[in-house]
C-alpha cells in the first residue's frame, strides 16, 4: 500500500527517541507507511539500544545514542522512552528548535503543554509555550475521539468506563511475557510470569502503578486528560482499566449519560459522519462487533454496540476498540505531525 | 477437605439432569464435596450421553437416559441440561414429587416460579407453586451477593456493569474450543473456531444471542434477574457483557449509584461481614485483587478495588470475581437445597 507524497517541496528531519520500543517501532513504521515527507530520520535509544540496525522503508538505520547533542537540526522529535527521559530531553529537544511531540506521562497535565488528539482539538497544538506537545494516554485516545462528536452535540455529564486492555500497552516484553505464560499453560505447566506480577494467561487483572485514591495511576489519566482533551473539567469520569490476555488492541465499555438527551440513533449518524471512527453499524449479532484482532494493525477507532441505555433516559452505551500502538499512540503522533506541516 | 455429614439423620435421593455437561459434573462434585446427605444420586442425560460412567465420591455411577419415569423416589432434581429439556421435564419431576432447582433460563421469569440466590432471598424458595425453583444466570448471582448488602442500607438506584467472562460459561466444548485456538496462535498458525463465531484466543467478544434493543440476551438476564431477585423493580441496570480469553472464573466492573449515599469504608464493612463474600480489603496495588484464576475452583464472591466515585458523589466502583461454575451454577443450586432440608 502506497500513498503518494502528501507534502510536495518541503522535508523534514525527525527524530524517534525510543525508536527500539514498541512504540518507537510502531513511529517508524508509520512514518514510512504514511510517506511522512522525510529528509532523515535519526532514532535514538539509551546507550543499552545504540547500534542497533532499524529498517525503514527499503534502507537499514543504526541507532544513535540519545545525548544533549542529539538534535541538532532536527525538525519534528517524537518521543517514547518513558517519562523521566521525557523530562530531561524534551526541553533539550525544544531548545534546539525542534517541535517534541512527546508519547509519555511527563508533560501531559502540563498547564503549558497541549494535550492533543487531532480529531478532537487540533486547534490546541498552536499555543505550545514550552515546544511540547503532549500526546495522551492510549486508552483516552480511542475513548475521546469516539465521543467528541456527541459531546459537541448533547455535551457530556458522565462517562462510566471500564477497558479491556492489550499486553503491547506495557511493551514488547510483556506481550512476550503473557506468549510463554499460555505455552506454560498449556503444557501443563505453573506459567512463570517475568514483566506482569502474577499469571496474566487466561486471566485478568489491573497491573498499573497505584494512584490516588485506590485507582491506578491509568485510571486517573483516564480522567484527568479526558477532561483536558474536551476542554471541560465539568465532564465526570468513573474509570476501571482492566489487562485482558490479547496481543495487541484495546476495547472499552462506555456508558455515557449527557446534559442534553442522546438517542443511540442520533449517535451513530454523528459517528458515521465523524473524523477518525469507523461506526460497526448493525443490530446485536454474536462476534459481530469491534473487536481487538480485528483493529489490531489498523488506524480507525471502531465504534460499535451502539446502544439507548436501559436505565437512564437519554444515556448511551458503546463499546470502542483501536489498536493501542497506533491511534493509541505512534499513529496519533505522527498525525499532529502532519497537521503542523 | 473433608467435611462432617452435615444433616444426621435423613438422606435424599438427587437427581441431576445433564449431569455429564460443565455445570452438571460440578454438580456432581459439589455435592460429594459438601456431603449433601444422599442416599442415592441419579445422573441423566440425553441419549447420546446416557451409558457414560461418572465418579461420585469413590463410586462411579453409569448415567441413565432422562425420561417421564426418572423421577420416582426422588426428593431433588438438579437441572442442567439446557432451557429446552428444562421446560418439559422439570414439570414432569415435580409433578412426581422432586423439587425442582433449575438452572437453564426456561423458568426463571416466571412469576410463579421463586428464582433464588440463597444469602439474598432464600425465603422467595418458600413460595413455589409450581415445584420449581429456579438458579439466577452466572453473571447475576455474583453481582447480586457482592449488592445486596449495600442495597440494604441504601438502595440502589443504577448499576453500570461490564463484564468480563470465562469461557467455561459457555461449556466444555468452548473450553477446548479456546486452547485449541491459543496453541494455533502460538504456533503461529491461524486459530479455527469450533464453538465461539470468531477468534476466542488472545481477543475479546460478545457472543450471546441476541435481545431486544441491541442487547445481547444475557445482558437482558442482568437487569431482569437482578430485580426479581432484589425485589426491587426500582433498580436500574446497565449491562454489557463481554466474553474474556479466560478457562473459569468471571469478573465484573460494576459503578454503583444509590439513593442514600454510601461510602466505600461503610460498604467495605458491610461487605466484610457479608454471607458468601470474601472481601479482598487492601489499597490497589497492580495484581492485588480478586482475578479469575484466584476464584476459580473456590466457592466465594470475593469483591475487591471497592472505591469511593471520582465522579458521582455517594456512588462506588467494585471489581467482583467468582467461580462461575460454582457459585455462578452448580454450588448455588447445592445451597438451595441444602437449605431446603
Amino acid at each position: 500500500m502506497t500513498h503518494p507524497a502528501k507534502h510536495p517541496g518541503k522535508s523534514f528531519v525527525v527524530a524517534v527517541v525510543g525508536a527500539t520500543g514498541a512504540v518507537g517501532r510502531e513511529m517508524m513504521r508509520t512514518l514510512d507507511q504514511r510517506r511522512f515527507p522525510i529528509s532523515r530520520v535519526v532514532p535514538l535509544a539509551s546507550k543499552r539500544s545504540a547500534g542497533k540496525v532499524l529498517e525503514f522503508g527499503a534502507s537499514e538505520i543504526v541507532v544513535a545514542e540519545l545525548g544533549p547533542q542529539s538534535f541538532a537540526g532536527v525538525d519534528f522529535a517524537l518521543f517514547s522512552a518513558g517519562a523521566s527521559v521525557s523530562r530531561e530531553f524534551a526541553p533539550i529537544a525544544a531548545k534546539a528548535g525542534a517541535i517534541v511531540i512527546d508519547n509519555s506521562s511527563a508533560w501531559r497535565m502540563d498547564p503549558q503543554v497541549p494535550l492533543v488528539v487531532p480529531e478532537v482539538n487540533m486547534g490546541a497544538a498552536n499555543i505550545r509555550p514550552k515546544g511540547i506537545i503532549a500526546n495522551p494516554n492510549c486508552s483516552t485516545i480511542q475513548m475521546v475521539v469516539a465521543l467528541k462528536p456527541l459531546h459537541d452535540v448533547s455535551r457530556i455529564k458522565h462517562i462510566v468506563v471500564s477497558t479491556y486492555q492489550a499486553t503491547s500497552g506495557k511493551g514488547h516484553a510483556a506481550v512476550e511475557d503473557l506468549l510463554a505464560q499460555a505455552r506454560a499453560v498449556l503444557d501443563g505447566k505453573l506459567p512463570a510470569p517475568s514483566v506482569f506480577p502474577g499469571q496474566m494467561a487466561f486471566n485478568v487483572m489491573s497491573d498499573w502503578k497505584a494512584g490516588e485514591m485506590d485507582y491506578s495511576e491509568e485510571e486517573h489519566k483516564m480522567v484527568n486528560e479526558t477532561r483536558k482533551i474536551m476542554g471541560d473539567d465539568s465532564i465526570g469520569v468513573s474509570p476501571t482499566t482492566v489487562r485482558v490476555p490479547v496481543l495487541n488492541g484495546h476495547a472499552e465499555s462506555i456508558f455515557v449519560e449527557f446534559h442534553e438527551p442522546m438517542t443511540a440513533e442520533r449517535a451513530k449518524g454523528l459517528l458515521r459522519a465523524a473524523e477518525g471512527v469507523v461506526l460497526v453499524d448493525q443490530a446485536y449479532a454474536p462476534g459481530k462487533h469491534p473487536q481487538p484482532v480485528h483493529a489490531s494493525g489498523t488506524d480507525p477507532v471502531y465504534v460499535g454496540r451502539v446502544r439507548d441505555d436501559l436505565a437512564v433516559k437519554g444515556a448511551i452505551n458503546m463499546f470502542v476498540v483501536a489498536d493501542n500502538l497506533r491511534k493509541g499512540a505512534a499513529l496519533n503522533a505522527v498525525q499532529i505531525a502532519e497537521r503542523l506541516i
